[in-house]
């Protein structure tokens, strides 16, 4: 019985990436593993697997009775919806403990760092299985993206060295040109309706027994955003109404000017004032300098409802 | 600030050893540790520091506003009683995944081996760290606790080889007979209070909200028992009532034989049916072939809870 590989709800590079980088050195030491996605590719996603040439991992949305290797998170929220009945025999991740549990042994390589695929290297390093070049081309990509080609507070030096290291395998002279090809995709955002943009990478947290829904799009320039604020904006109410959810966030971030234009529909009036000493006007406010969700907002969004 | 590296309640020799050998890694990387143990220590991690000449970690229950790495373990009721008032920022381990979960990223290595410190030689590994001759001792002891010198169904391949090398750093040539030694400490127990005795090694659980506290005692013949079997009864009854526990089951395990005779008080008659096919008698039921709390009471236990 193979194990399945698969990162978080709404996939992000880093969970597509992850999967498949995984399961091929699973299945190299041995252990049969099938790489899977719970949700669509993101057009960042579909660029870097066209890029290199991969197909997306399996669509597969229920695991009960099967192995589960979890990539990118420990959040029963960002599971499969019947992970209770799965097996999880592992955790690859880079973000605070969640509250997955299990009730068998199992391996966690979790590590403060900025990407999944960081820690992922370490596995084949650990292991001494040479990564293919073009798996070391997406698990590149998916650094570059996660770390906002390293602007982000996320970054480690050891993602620096990682994506240095791989772009050496996959032969890839100017990453950083390859990373600012991914955002210019990641920018594109006319003509996409308003829910697929906040759902594009949307992640729900339970924070202290209230649901938090917490989207971001990272962009060149915010002017994109211009014409279509209003419909995010009355998009995130009609998602706060529909999940039943405390809150709901949209990161609209820069990652040029480095920071993001937060909108928020909340329960809770004084929420982002708790969190970041700023009061929201008309549902928005520019927070400089925040670039990660993981490490300048969901800590911060933590503290506010403790 | 130094982070305090500390095992779980009523520490075991593999929390104490591997607070103590990880609390020397931090420190060589350049990260300022503390070795810290949550109780007192057990006659067997005694005899192992006395052995190597360490004196016994830092007795600290409160962690408020302190970086704690958690050795051993990762459930809340083992950890500090103010552990959520704590910054964990990383976890070693072996056993299932409990329900600790942090506000911000950590570093976990967790892996289903017999023992945290075959977890810590890989930590050493990584770092390239050389691991002194007497921290090599008692990470050896805490592994042939564990795994109960090989013969535990948890024990691995990477155990054996990890003892083997230790063995080898240490100095020591009968690593068996070492360890036979430890275990004939562990047995003696004769003029020992019934509940220090239960208390010895005793972990409590959380089974789909039900609190259950589990003992374990290894001896190399149950023979030492027959004079204190109805104290020990009698005792686990009391600590049910005291701890509101739906249940508490001791397990006196015969590491000659390879099995333990359960003992058992509980609010579900049928439970130990459930999880094993077998009804106690008068309270107490042989489980032929069961050595490991970890991978043969807990998990079955979770599975009858469910
Ligand atoms: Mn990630
Ligand atoms: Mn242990």
């Amino acid at each position: 019985m193979p194990m399945y590989v698969v990162g978080h709800k709404i996939p992000d590079s880093d969970s597509i990436c992850g999967a498949i980088a995984l399961a091929y050195l699973k299945n190299q030491i041995g252990e049969e593993a099938v790489a899977a996605r719970l949700g669509e590719l993101s057009p960042e996603t579909a660029f870097i697997l066209e890029r290199f040439g991969f197909e997306a991992p399996e669509y597969k949305t229920s695991y009960a009775g099967e192995q589960v290797y979890i990539v990118d998170h420990s959040e029963l929220t960002q599971a499969p919806d019947d992970i209770a009945k799965a097996t999880i025999v592992g955790i690859v991740d880079h973000h605070k403990l969640g509250d997955l549990t299990t009730d068998t042994p199992l391996e966690c390589w979790i590590r403060p760092v900025g990407c999944s695929n960081t820690v992922i290297k370490m596995m084949y390093d650990f292991y001494q299985v040479a990564i293919p070049k073009n798996i070391a081309g997406i698990m590149m990509c998916a650094i570059l993206s996660d770390t906002v080609i390293f602007k982000s507070p996320t970054c480690t030096t050891a993602d620096i060295r990682c994506v240095e290291a791989l772009a050496e395998i996959a032969g890839i002279e100017d990453y950083k040109a390859l990373g600012m090809e991914m955002f210019k995709v990641k920018s594109a955002v006319e003509g996409t309706p308003a829910r697929d943009l906040v759902m594009r990478d949307f992640k729900d947290f339970n924070m202290n027994g209230n649901l938090v829904g917490i989207g971001q799009l990272e962009v060149i320039d915010l002017s994109v955003f211009d014409a279509i604020k209003a419909e995010l904006e009355a998009d995130i109410k009609a998602l706060k109404v529909e999940g039943n959810r405390h809150s709901v966030l949209l990161l609209l971030t820069d990652i040029m000017k480095e920071g993001s234009e937060l909108l928020v529909v909340s329960d809770d009036a004084e929420l982002i004032n708790r969190a970041y000493g700023k009061t929201p006007v008309d549902g928005k406010v520019w927070l400089d300098g925040v670039l990660s969700r993981k490490k300048q907002v969901v800590p911060q969004l933590q503290a506010a409802f403790a």
